[in-house]
């Protein structure tokens, strides 16, 4: 039996599955403070007997091996899970192998294997919500180097229109600054899922979202970029985001059809989790 | 015995060596019609019998394994080596495995076995010449998907006091059209190298590499960034791109120190064929 936890910043998922990854029994919790959150956690594990456990988490995060402070949550804005040791945790409650790497690398391995890029070898994770998150599986492995991929936050040109100044802490208007989902709210004064009959807005939305296509696809080649998250439930973006692409792109790269290439999730809701269960058994 | 081709755009290195990888004899040839060379490349590879060839080439290429044209030079602007069946030609004379990546792919994997990246698992290598070219290995291997990076062509923002429109004639400013040795050269009608004594040439020219490497490291996250190139050779270029790379990250990420992290190669020259020998070697 195989164990996972898809750790957001909003709620955990956690799951056990046989070894094909069929899931047997899953649980949706909050993300609280650490001792409540995995009180919950060893209650839910505490019932089985799983051979190793995977887990993709919200971030930042410590994925290099030889660091000291490898497994732990380092310097999240929720700061209650600051400098939390979370494979430590864990190992200390159930000594089986654990898998570890960020909710969006989990949900592009769960989007490679089972979903979208299922017979590719690399994939990209973006989700564009309450931030800007990608990860991505590159050679059939999660991207890492010294740490995780923070791909949200490269840096795009203004719209000519835009006027708004952006709103990452870090960065002002980086792509998160300008095209998470409170961005648009804060230049709108509207929840971005009560502006689509505004056409400005997903015109503004596009151009930052095809700039980043663009970058990712020249720095990493993916076979499939695959776009989720709360933003992304306005279908509209997705021609809007292709057309901007090619133009930017201007025949330079030959990339795959379109059509195949920039896509939706396909495990919808179970990409992440999915993914984890996955690192399990990798980490067996 | 190991074989090994650097396929530049103006010359072609050639090389054997030892299962160590020591260089027993090498051959610089000019990279004219691919007849010619070719024939140049068969002369000095008959003298020998190397049990595989490594192969970083000029590009684009094909690094596809499941293509139909595998191992081709693609859309180059070289046009007389546009199409050029470079493996199909090389296996036809010896029947050996092959190694194929691009240079800059080879160069990257040269760095991280003997140069400055020694003892990790990833790293990225720029050059910044003719034009711009980026290579990586991550997790110890070459980094490639759909194709190979061409993480140059990047979309960066403009220096306010830069009114060159960029020469790159597929997106006019993106990196290269605004940062490679002839953007330089036509923003002031003189040779980078004669601007030694400007400092607005390596402000602006830092202002635009620091950015690209943002992007780079945010996407990537190498546990090094290796710079070479004709106009790298610029060294009071490292502490400004260090500088204003600090001042965009503004603490997002810890990235490796800077002095550590974003610096020359160590082979100088030989990064790109000693890269193309250890492809050779994994060919076995
Ligand atoms: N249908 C929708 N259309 C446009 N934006 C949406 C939609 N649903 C949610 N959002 C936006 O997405 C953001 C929340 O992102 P979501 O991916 O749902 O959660 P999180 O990123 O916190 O995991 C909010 O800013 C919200 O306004
Ligand atoms: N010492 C130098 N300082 C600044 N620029 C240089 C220097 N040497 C060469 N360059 C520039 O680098 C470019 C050539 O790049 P180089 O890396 O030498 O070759 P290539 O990219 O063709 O392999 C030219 O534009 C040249 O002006
Ligand atoms: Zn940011
Ligand atoms: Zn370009």
């Amino acid at each position: 039996m195989l164990g996972a936890i898809e750790a957001g910043g909003t709620k955990f998922v956690l799951a056990v599955s046989d070894d094909e990854f069929n899931i047997l029994e899953r649980q949706s919790i909050p993300t609280t403070t650490p001792e409540q959150t995995f009180e919950k956690v060893f209650e839910f594990f505490d019932q089985y007997d799983v051979s190793a456990i995977g887990i993709g988490s919200f971030g930042p995060i410590d994925v290099n091996i030889k660091s000291e402070t490898y497994g732990y949550i380092t310097s999240t804005p929720k700061t209650a899970w600051e400098n939390t040791d979370f494979i430590g945790v864990m190992k200390e409650r159930y000594s089986v192998p654990m898998g570890w790497t960020t909710d969006v690398n989990a949900a592009a391995l769960g989007e490679l294997t089972y979903g979208a890029a299922k017979g590719k070898e690399s994939c990209l994770y973006l989700t564009v919500g309450t931030g800007v998150g990608g990860g991505a599986v590159i050679k059939g492995e999660p991207l890492e180097g010294f740490g995780h991929p923070e791909m949200g936050h490269i840096l795009v040109r203004k719209h000519p229109e835009d006027h708004f100044e952006g709103h990452c802490p870090y960065h002002g208007d980086c792509l998160e600054g300008l095209a998470a989902g409170p961005a648009v709210e804060k230049r709108y004064g509207k929840k971005a899922q009560e502006l689509t009959n505004n056409e400005q807005v997903w015109e503004i939305e596009a151009h930052y979202l095809a700039q980043a296509l663009m970058s990712y696809t020249l720095t990493l080649s993916p076979e499939k970029i695959i776009l989720g998250g709360g933003v992304m439930k306005q279908a509209q973006l997705f021609p809007l985001i292709r057309d901007k692409f090619i133009r930017l792109m201007n025949d330079y790269v030959q990339t795959p059809d379109m059509e195949e290439y920039i896509v939706s999730p396909q495990l919808k809701d179970d990409a992440g989790i999915t993914g984890c269960l996955i690192l399990a058994q990798r980490a067996l």
